[in-house]
């Protein structure tokens, strides 16, 4: 199944974007680019080539995260930011990441349905991600799928995630501008705090903004930011309703004042060196946790440990001695 | 802060439990247990020999994990089955893993206020977990948890997450038995399947009876769980209402024949060497990915990737080099 309807005629594609390669493919069409995407997620054991391949190509797109609790309205505000990205002329990717679901392999009905009038335009790609066989999970995968829009000539990457967890949580922050949403009212600011949302976000959006206690969560925001070391940089808290796209111009312009002053402040290699530190890290440690897993003397340790004959501690250290 | 207000007189202890020991001290003391449940969450390093210390004690708990979509009752529901229990004798201990939230070192409002019934009995023992230090993460320091509560004479204990996460998930399905809790409505068994809630599930309850579209998800999750494969065991759907104590009777007895289930057909060995099994992989894989992270390497082969000058694989590659 194609992740998206084919394209009505060949995109539009920036000079840029280097012709087809051994493993790669032509990245402008559109069934190459889901067939590597599905390479990234599988963890595909051609991927360390392909990895290679896009390696020289990619450094230019603009990576933007969106997180926030369920019901948040991210899907809607990455449709509102897609489209006034389009309006701009650049060219825009979405990875939207659950991990809540280990469906994946293109596009979910949901997200086809909110995105359906980008469904058709050649200069959208669209796509639901799991991190199903890689090796390095979410954050191995993420940065991987990043690069390969990136090879493809996307200006903008929209990476979407549901921030309900530790992991989820950091993918969004290997963004270069990281969006965090909640909703109006009784402690939702609260939770987001509590799910670590506070730490990450560069730009803070109040979405559903026509909803009473929307200035007492504005309010509680800026508080809680306002205890918050800062490095420079103070996050702005926007209001916005991403259906009728009200407050989609402020917010647009308060991204595009983050990108300057990433870019002006040097964060943005900074950044850049962060995400290439988690990706190395989450494969490397990816490698060697099945590695341990596929140690034939995990069933005797287990059966020790189990037999209360050994400790928990004496078994890792043993079984870490396998590695070696 | 202790964890739970302090109890009234001297908590029933059964005969079994150890007298006092040099790391674990006495575990009859309901604040020395909070204290090593505090080890353990803090990956503290006395929690080597405290589990050393600990294992002699430990096999004889029921775990029992309830998981289930957020507001499906898990809660409500983990304290009637905490007063069924108690009903029977039993000494009960509630872990409520919540990894959504870095709070912890006791019980949140929200489990006190819904387990209030419960805060002045000496033998209920309620903690709120997270795994803020640990070096295996949720699946390290869930069995280690269970291990204490164990040691400390608890019959029953009840391991409640939030079934969000592949983690979560997984750390529900380290239980002797997995209730699976979802509530009426259209989506909600569908929403289950695919978060890998109906694989881990041994009891499935749909909770909050009262609402429309009951019977709909009975049948609903019903028929799901027909297309699975049976090891022998075919999990059973219960309704209950759980904040009026309706179906608790039922759900109680399927609990009980699955228990008799589980010690009749060697399914509890087997799943007492996969919990050791996983806890020993989380805790080996922990330590390896800390080394990797610690390695010098790491910022240069960062500055490498992120510049594109080496390919990802390649740099983790190199940097699995430094473990040996």
């Amino acid at each position: 199944m194609p992740d998206q309807p084919a394209a009505p005629g060949e995109p539009t594609v920036p000079t840029e974007v280097a012709p087809p390669r051994e493993t790669t493919g032509d990245l402008r069409n559109v069934r190459q680019l889901a067939r590597l995407l599905s390479i990234i997620e599988d963890g595909d054991p051609r991927l360390r080539s392909v990895m290679k391949e896009l390696a020289p190509l990619t450094g230019t797109a603009r990576v933007i995260g969106l997180t926030g609790p369920p019901g948040a309205g991210k899907s809607t505000l990455t449709g509102a930011l897609t489209s006034a990205f389009r309006a701009r002329g650049e060219r825009v990717g979405v990875l939207a990441v659950d991990p809540t679901s280990p469906f994946s392999g293109g596009a979910l009905l949901g997200d086809r349905v909110r995105m359906q009038q980008h469904a058709t335009d050649p200069d959208v790609f669209i796509r639901s991600m799991a991190s199903r066989g890689h090796l390095g999970g979410l954050a191995g995968a993420t940065p991987q799928a990043i690069r390969a829009l990136d090879a493809a000539g996307f200006g903008v990457i929209l990476v979407e995630t549901v921030g309900v967890g530790q992991a989820e949580v950091e993918v969004a922050a290997m963004a270069d501008t990281t969006v965090v949403l909640v909703v109006p009212g009784m402690g939702d600011s609260v939770q987001a705090a509590k799910a670590g949302l506070l730490e990450v976000g560069d730009v803070f959006v109040v979405n559903k903004a026509d909803r009473p206690d929307t200035r007492q969560t504005v309010r509680d925001l800026r508080n809680m930011l306002a205890l918050a070391t800062s490095d420079g940089w103070k996050p702005p808290v926007e209001t916005t309703i991403a259906v009728s796209g009200e407050g989609l111009d402020e917010l647009m312009g308060q991204l595009d004042r983050h990108w300057t002053w990433l870019n002006d402040s040097g964060e943005r290699e900074r950044r850049r060196l962060v995400r290439a530190r988690e990706e190395i890290l989450a494969l490397a440690s990816g490698t060697a946790a099945a590695r341990l897993a596929a140690a034939p003397a995990l069933t005797e340790l287990a059966a020790r440990v189990a037999a209360a004959d050994l400790g928990p501690f004496e078994a890792a250290e043993e079984l870490l001695a396998f590695l070696d």
